[in-house]
């Protein structure tokens, strides 16, 4: 772990990140020391970072504090994380800032196999996201919303939770995006109000038009959702997962989501 | 500075506090190494992690905490923050979690006494709060609208931020709670949909019903607050301040403000 290129696991309990949530992150990971999809990684940490008004750390310093994490972690979850440091006393933004800048690496999760495949079951989530055009699409420090979505009580076994907004428009997944196939066409949600724009929901988008895939951002209503030939979640961890099962809705067949699967990540992770 | 009882003012990276803001936080005054209010603060704190479903720190354990602190910062401004602690990587808590409780102390800040007896000049904020019923009311750590609220350009010199909904109804000041004076009774805006329930506020609405004195928590149009015969913020750390200006509307006595003002706060802070 690195705190502002130095060794260590520790921050300020004065740093707006902690105090505030005053900050964003991303997460990716590698496979045989290769940081995954790196390039679009940093220019979604420099769209995050503008939106907020942070500095973000230059590429070349990332890059130099990333490789040798590389070499130690080459199958690592890395988590890069910007913050607006530490300021006075107050919600004004501190000028000139220290941001912080902090690296983390986790192991790689290991799911089962059958996600990828025959797919997963999720269920929709009690909680509604709330709008804010302002923050939306941003992957911030804000994340009580999908703190509290995640401890809901649930019965099902289900390896991802839907989010939809006050009007029943479904958003994203927990902790991924969410697409729809309709007869070989996609749609994905509309994130300007709320959600988290990842960079594999980016890379869809990119994919679809290279292929002159019909793709629709939009508003969709669960009741929506629930009649799409084919429904995937996406982020850059699981890669792609088609839904097999939502409340009384099955799914059996998911050409599109898998062929769009091989395309995009191949077999793995 | 204070970190689960030991002195100290770091804390881990992977705390979910920073990572997702996932906990709560309360801030109030000692005079004269009098920590103000503890009493409603500790119930404030109670019911916040009650909300998050977070352990709060038993009192006992707070107040020999705290105890030292008043004696070498009789006149700090105290912070406490709890928050969730370290959990594997994910959104889901852990179960059991290891809470983090932190204490900061700073030096109570010096406002012109102005403020408190010919009143601030206010603006409204562009940024409209989102409505999230599940965190409404809760002093929790994602305070990113407040900071985008804080960092607003704007022409005026203003002591204080109005926040608005996306109906135009007034929630809260950027870091206070908001009182309308309306033919001698009290309205103070509906906080079930979003803003944070402060304990001033709690001391007005109390004092209001030991005195007989009317009060309505509702909804609040902004058109409403200007036709207001007195308007005022309130918070732990501020008390009292009337507001003297807001866009093009004025007031000029604020008999019933400075009642509120003597009766519940003193001259001091």
């Amino acid at each position: 772990m690195l705190v502002n290129g130095a060794r260590g696991n520790l921050i300020s309990i004065r740093d707006r990140g902690l105090l505030y949530g005053d900050g964003i992150f991303r997460t990716f990971p590698a496979i045989n020391g290769q940081a995954q999809h790196w390039p679009l990684h940093y220019q979604k940490l420099q769209h995050d970072c503008a939106a907020l008004v942070l500095t973000c750390p230059d590429e070349i310093t990332l890059l130099d504090e990333l490789k040798p994490l590389l070499v130690a972690h080459p199958d690592g979850v890395f988590k890069i994380i910007v913050t607006r440091g530490i300021g006075q006393r107050g919600y004004a933004p501190p000028c000139p800032a220290d941001f912080t800048h902090i690296w983390d690496v986790t192991p790689r999760p290991i799911y089962t196999k059958d996600y990828a495949s025959t797919g997963i079951r999720a269920r929709v989530c009690q909680l509604r996201l709330a709008a804010q055009p302002l923050l939306a699409g941003i992957k911030h420090l804000n994340r009580l919303e999908n703190v509290l979505a995640a401890a809901e009580k649930t019965d099902d076994e289900c390896a991802e939770g839907l989010l939809l907004d006050a009007n029943d428009c479904v958003i994203e997944g927990i902790r991924s995006n969410v697409f729809l196939v309709q007869q070989g066409a996609l749609v994905t949600p509309d994130l300007s109000r709320c959600g988290v724009a990842g960079v594999q929901r980016a890379r869809i988008m990119a994919w679809a038009q290279q292929h002159n895939i019909a793709l629709q951002v939009r508003e969709v209503k669960l009741a929506e959702l629930k009649l799409a030939d084919e429904v995937f979640f996406t982020n850059s961890v699981i890669s792609i997962w088609p839904l097999r099962a939502l409340e009384n809705r099955c799914w059996h067949d998911f050409p599109m989501t898998q062929k769009i699967r091989l395309a995009l990540m191949g077999e793995a992770p």
